[in-house]
């Protein structure tokens, strides 16, 4: 017997936030609901960060998550935009926080790794696996939060979930293999 | 007539955190507190973000500012750097968001100058002035909030608070002569 638990998968940014909520049941993963913050309306940066944080606490309310598994790169783009980010992923993290939830990060080259079996896959192919993996459809409208479920699965992958799966995988073609 | 009202300055790390709180009256400024978050203790970055965002929580509720000033380098350093100064200032902001502060932010220069009417002054410059101007004892422990009760008055300059004073001073030369 598992008990059925949810992860929070978020691709932080401060025009487009990608989410999703992600249920595990043992082995079995279900796409609770998934999408975007649109965040470009918002011509003030301290509105925009407002924003992230309401809307993650809403989101945090209405499924109760137990982690927040947060897509973050660790190098890379210039100061400027570095700080921008850390400011998106401190009000994400924030919100976790103030709701009690664990936090993971992973580079994106992990979860890449981590979902096709390559870190250097393209966001076409990370997309592609997760829909036959998952059976859903990506559309356009939630192409953004492809990242945001990538970071979820990634942290189910790891097999380090308390109270949950304790199985590690190494990618996607492992999980089924161990699955069936 | 004047109502009083309080601002919250913020000098955001991840190993040490200054905070400072003044009461504003008209002209008048009061320090009501000012102290160090010291983070060291916590191994853990999530840890340390946790305590910013806890404790400053803690602070607002006591003593109920209106405004959050906070000291922000746009530059320098590099991008790792940058990325961990943002997620502490991105969960100062929260606790500030949560809590129905306006946001304002100012670059460490814009801070100098305000208070010493030099840019480019040194740390143990604008204690000095601020000894001076307020009439209070900056000792070692308090050291590192320097800077962010340089951030609150800073803003207090800037004329611009709501339901405050509205005279811009330029420095607190000017300051002095306007107020005498």
């Amino acid at each position: 017997m598992t008990t059925p638990y949810k992860i929070l998968g978020v691709d932080p940014g401060t025009n487009i936030l990608g989410y999703a909520v992600i249920e595990v049941d043992g082995k079995q993963i279900k796409v609770i609901n998934f999408g975007v913050f649109r965040l470009e309306k918002f011509s003030d940066h301290h509105e925009k960060l407002k924003e992230i944080y309401l809307q993650l606490q809403e989101i945090i309310e209405a499924f109760l998550p137990k982690t927040l598994a947060i897509e973050s790169p660790f190098y890379g783009k210039n100061v400027q935009s570095m700080l921008k980010l850390g400011r998106a992923q401190g009000v994400a993290m924030a919100a976790a926080i103030t709701m009690g939830l664990d936090i993971v990060e992973y580079a994106p080259k992990k979860i890449k790794q981590s979902i096709t079996g390559n870190g250097n896959a393209s966001k076409e192919q990370v997309a592609a696996m997760l829909e036959t993996i998952l059976k859903i459809k990506i559309t356009t409208s939630h192409y953004d939060a492809t990242d945001a479920l990538a970071a979820a699965i990634c942290h189910f992958n790891q097999g380090s979930v308390k109270g949950g799966a304790t199985t590690k995988y190494k990618d996607w073609a492992d999980f089924i293999k161990k699955k069936s």
